[in-house]
């Protein structure tokens, strides 16, 4: 594994270091390791040098204007440098700390395992992913399952956290947190693909339930999905695998449900619903839930990241457009292993 | 504002791929952004190459062995070019996307307002930190308080995440999760400076909380402690700054306690309980806490994260091994703002 440990130790200079003897001190100790110097001509943008050594080590020093002081450090995993306590030694960290020296964990580029899965609104999140337990290309979307050590698997779809084993606080929610009698109930859950709502609700014995399943969930999201998913068929419930056309024809057969759970996909982050074919799809589910939704019913869903204000405000003008009138409320919940707060809504006809 | 928004693109060459003509493709465009190019040494580890350009644009496009492409940018945040859509064009990444990239979120360094927190068992995470609301340096600590879009204000006790206005879980927590009547009990809390474990148990008419507290939260935590902070003093508490003396004095006096509830400090990272000043605080608190503990009373306490588990091993072996003999158990709790699952421990007398 040729994986790259890049650190990053950034600081200010106050006013009372003299810049100078700091940047003297930190090229006396890279001279020591036996590098290799360039200077970099930056046309009045500070100044920059950079460092070749031995086994692939490479360092960028640059002294911005203002004060300001980076330093990258790249090297190879199998280097005994890329350990931690030797890149102290290595930048002189000792003499650093009266900086207020910024030194982030190393970014790991180019592991097998990727431990980097950005949240919904868009910020850097390294988990503690060990494995890739699962990996397949559907006809519509790339599923992966991860095993992550606090988290149990993840399953992540198109390269986004859906569900965790840690996460009954998802299905809690999305469920109605533990407000809803759902026995006897005719209830239709839309995606569900991990089992996690289907497993929970048969508890209560509604009357039917119907989703899509995704490969995978069955085996290796166990803690989530227990036994549910090794049949497609039991006494209370009905695994169906696409739910469009299913929804079409309850609508024309004028069937409807106490309960429908939309697990399908989060809310699209885009802000162009004109657009957007997210957007599209995500319109006809709702225009087709709520058609079959009883008069005295709920509809529950996701959002999504509750940081992503211009999301929700649009997914909530679409709720007042509806062709039947709806009113809503809202709900943000942490879900352990998002890593952000998320919005969940439950909707009823007026 | 200087700051620097350093993006890395990472990718491998799959052997369907011709490393020469991606390389090629690579420096074609960054020829054409008028960059100017540096080619090193490596001694046999890859090809390496770095760019400056205008504005203080630096890039570095490395092709290690094994096919591992890494790309670094360098711009300040004030380069019309930092913002992603920009970098897309900047680095053809319409081409690139083929080659299954890893693009994680652009490293902000040297801003103002640092989103950069790690957990506890050492990731990078960034956080939506929009702004510091209060930073003092006590005679203890530093202290900080941070203001999130979606956790509230985040109390930060020398760079370590401590409690956000969203983390009633931890208040809950670490008082029994709802499954103690502290009504007419005796209940001591060590730090719990936020306030948060104050304002909640006072609700339930105790006899007596004494506890330390932390300038700032009175005023910026407010979600957590309510008004509870602003007298020292009510019919219920008292509260009082050092702990250490306070515990000492219960135990000569013979006094006891229904619940004391040790909200000090997680419990050291160090593996090494020998040496380190932190394990002899702990220690210290722990063995006093035992005994002002009422025969049929309760200990509370956080651990760490669930990930530490030689941490954890080595506090559990040191309940094992008190003046007095105790029971424990645990449990693993989300807190919205920790982004990494927390351990609690209750341990009572045998």
């Amino acid at each position: 594994d040729m994986a790259v440990r890049h650190y990053t130790l950034d600081f200010n200079l106050s006013t009372a270091v003299d810049p100078a003897s700091t940047v003297s001190g930190l090229l006396s100790i890279f001279h020591e390791q036996e590098l290799t110097e360039t200077i970099h001509d930056t046309d009045g943008h500070g100044y920059l040098a950079t460092f070749v050594g031995k086994n692939g080590r490479f360092v960028v020093l640059r002294v911005h204007s203002q004060g300001l002081v980076t330093v990258d450090l790249q090297f190879y995993e199998d280097d005994d440098i890329a350990q931690l306590d030797n890149v102290r030694a290595y930048t002189g960290l000792l003499f650093l700390p009266t900086l207020k020296l910024i030194r982030l964990p190393a970014l790991l580029r180019g592991a097998k395992v990727d431990r980097y899965w950005p949240t919904a609104d868009g910020r850097l999140i390294e988990y503690d992913i060990d494995k890739v337990v699962y990996e397949e290309d559907s006809e519509y979307q790339n599923i992966k399952i991860l095993h992550s050590q606090q988290y149990g698997n993840i399953l992540v779809l198109d390269g986004d956290v859906n569900l965790a084993e840690s996460d009954s606080a998802y299905t809690q929610a999305i469920t109605g947190s533990g407000k809803e009698n759902y026995a006897g109930k005719e209830v239709l859950i839309l995606g569900g693909g991990d089992g996690g709502i289907l497993a929970e609700l048969v508890k209560q014995k509604p009357k039917m339930i119907t989703m899509k399943v995704i490969d995978g969930c069955k085996k290796y999201m166990r803690k989530t999905c227990g036994d549910i998913l090794d049949n497609l068929k039991g006494d209370c419930y009905q695994v169906i695998q696409d739910c469009v056309p299913l929804l079409k024809k309850y609508v024309q057969e004028g069937r409807t449900f106490d309960y429908v759970i939309n697990d399908l996909t989060a809310i699209p982050i885009s802000t162009s619903p004109e657009e957007d074919s997210t957007w599209e799809f995500l319109r006809l589910i709702l225009d087709l839930s709520i058609k079959v939704l009883h008069p005295s019913g709920k509809y529950f869903t996701q959002g999504n990241s509750a940081n992503l204000t211009e999301a929700l405000n649009l997914f909530e003008e679409r709720l007042g457009r509806l062709s039947c009138p709806v009113d809503f409320r809202k709900e943000v919940v942490c879900v352990p292993s998002y890593l952000e707060q998320w919005v969940f809504y439950t909707a009823w006809k007026k």
